[in-house]
């Protein structure tokens, strides 16, 4: 039964696919597809970025939170919109509700970095600290949803949020209809599981392929295993993907992907190094685990036309700064 | 007899421009024009950047250097190009020559950083090592010129690079007719004569600033003497800011600006974290002084439309990714 549903969810015809684009269109940016002659030739192939780090909030994120907004009834949607996270979901939760003019609830672990605490009290939400376990953090969301009648919006593992995230790879295969290969990171799997359901509407005969650090190979394992394995201890410098996946995530990306390539920690400092310096835009590090991938299965990619949704570009850039300052004070002393 | 000849070669006609632009188009990047709608609240008026740190060698170097070695007669050009910069120009001569399969002789400092020289040799240049002194770099070109036969091309005092410095402008100001303002930053004053030249005659109207480091305030000071004034002690962090105007550039900024208006250090910085920050691209110290004059001087610019030319992109970021490294070295122990 749940699998006829979760068959019938995970595909979207074109003109289901052009609604909700046209639907959310007016709250999101298009982002930008860079390309970087330099970069193809340490690839070997035709690199093409679609650039989510331009995206509102700074990450692909923005799209899902406000496609499963836009889908709520609308007396729910009027009670409001609740989450719990500490990264870029609470900021696209929060600038969601802010630009359709109802209340956001997110519950945040306490030693969140107060400057995350503050960019979603900039949105106008609502931040409710509270203990750094998970068991807390339910505590806290259900308590919100019972009191204020909220909705909650789970990150990843929710059919609309997933269709959101898929409007990148949808805005790509438009500009660039015959790529060969589309590659997106893999945390929860809501970008990945959105990507492969657009490039098969889009692009039937474009190949997914799913990125994971090592470090955090737990869609991989769970992919071959066929049930969701646990998150693995939080280690890769990637911590956008740190998460595991969940049931709707797991259905898609078995139904669609090629594979999921795992790539080392060094790898991925590599390729973010590569586009800081190559292309002249900050990503974060997890947004560079699909362009280690590529670089380092050249068996697979070679000569081909190559899709990379860069997800988001929220890193702290803190220590060129400081750097500055301190050179600063050297030469005005 | 110089100052009939400068009022003539400061001026060029719109048809002028487009056949420039025509020649040196399929050698150069057309670049983006960026907006942010935080950065335009923060500045209380609406912000047009032009991303010039997205050009080919990561600077609008590249424009003049191709426009100038365009410009030669085909035997001079076959002989060669030859420049002293162990900066943007010293890689933008490089490219150039090597798009135009002709030898390029660049003589750099032997205390250059060795990743500038080992740029310019990826291009296929050969480089000259000299002695750090001004002296010795004339020395060292002059003998190169006599040796070789190659041309001498200035980085910034010489009409065809000021031409080329000019298209940036000329492109920002066909996507974006009516601005208000146009700035850019003043070191050696080829980009900023180049840019106040082209918005004489593609809009009129459009007022053009300059924007220079207080402690490398020599143009202001040479614009209100009415001569050239010497390069200050190189202390200002916007490192490519720190050369001295020569007489053609002094002669266009005196005959076009507005003003030219000074930003503290720490200005400095902040505009930069600010374009990182929000607008997620990288550029170097010297393109964020525009926008720190812009976010200082809200008497002229409040609610108008302000064209900013970003120079470059080529800042060491290093120290994020050796942070990376650390990290997961911590994380891997």
């Amino acid at each position: 039964m749940e699998n006829e549903d979760f068959a019938q969810r995970s595909q979207l015809d074109l003109p289901a696919w052009e609604a909700l684009r046209k639907r959310i269109a007016p709250y999101i940016h298009r982002t930008p597809v860079l390309t970087c002659s330099t970069l193809d030739a340490e690839a070997g192939c035709r690199l093409f970025f679609k650039c989510e780090n331009f995206q509102k909030i700074g990450a692909f994120k923005m799209r899902g939170a406000i496609n499963a907004a836009l889908n709520l009834p609308q007396e729910a949607l009027a009670r409001g919109l609740a989450t719990h996270s500490s990264g870029n979901f609470a900021q696209a939760v929060a600038l969601s509700a802010k630009l359709l003019g109802v209340p956001a609830y997110i519950v945040m672990p306490e030693n969140a970095p107060q400057v995350k605490k503050d960019a979603v009290k900039g949105y106008g939400a609502t931040v409710i600290e509270c203990p750094s376990t998970q068991a807390a953090r339910e505590a806290a969301v259900e308590e919100v949803v019972r009191e204020k009648g909220a909705t909650f919006l789970h990150p990843y593992n929710d059919w609309n949020v997933i269709y959101g995230q898929g409007t990148a790879a949808a805005e790509l295969l438009e500009e660039v209809p015959d790529l060969d290969f589309i590659l997106a990171p893999v945390g929860g799997g809501g970008l990945m599981s959105g990507t492969a359901m657009a490039a098969a509407a889009y692009a039937p005969r474009c190949a997914a392929f799913g990125a994971e650090p090592l470090l955090a190979g737990d869609a991989y394992l769970s992919l071959h295993k066929g049930s969701v394995q646990k998150a693995f201890p939080p280690r890769t410098i990637a911590d956008g993907l740190r998460t595991s996946l969940g049931d709707k995530t797991l259905y898609t990306l078995s139904r669609y992907l090629k594979d999921i390539l795992l790539v080392e920690e060094h790898e991925i400092v590599q390729a973010m190094q590569w586009v800081w310096e190559r292309m002249k835009i900050l990503i974060e590090p997890s947004s560079a685990v699909p362009l280690a991938a590529v670089l380092h299965n050249e068996g697979i990619f070679s000569g081909a036309k190559v899709g990379i949704i860069l997800s988001g570009g929220n890193v702290d850039a803190g220590c060129v700064f400081r750097h500055l300052d301190e050179v600063i004070k050297e030469n005005t002393k």
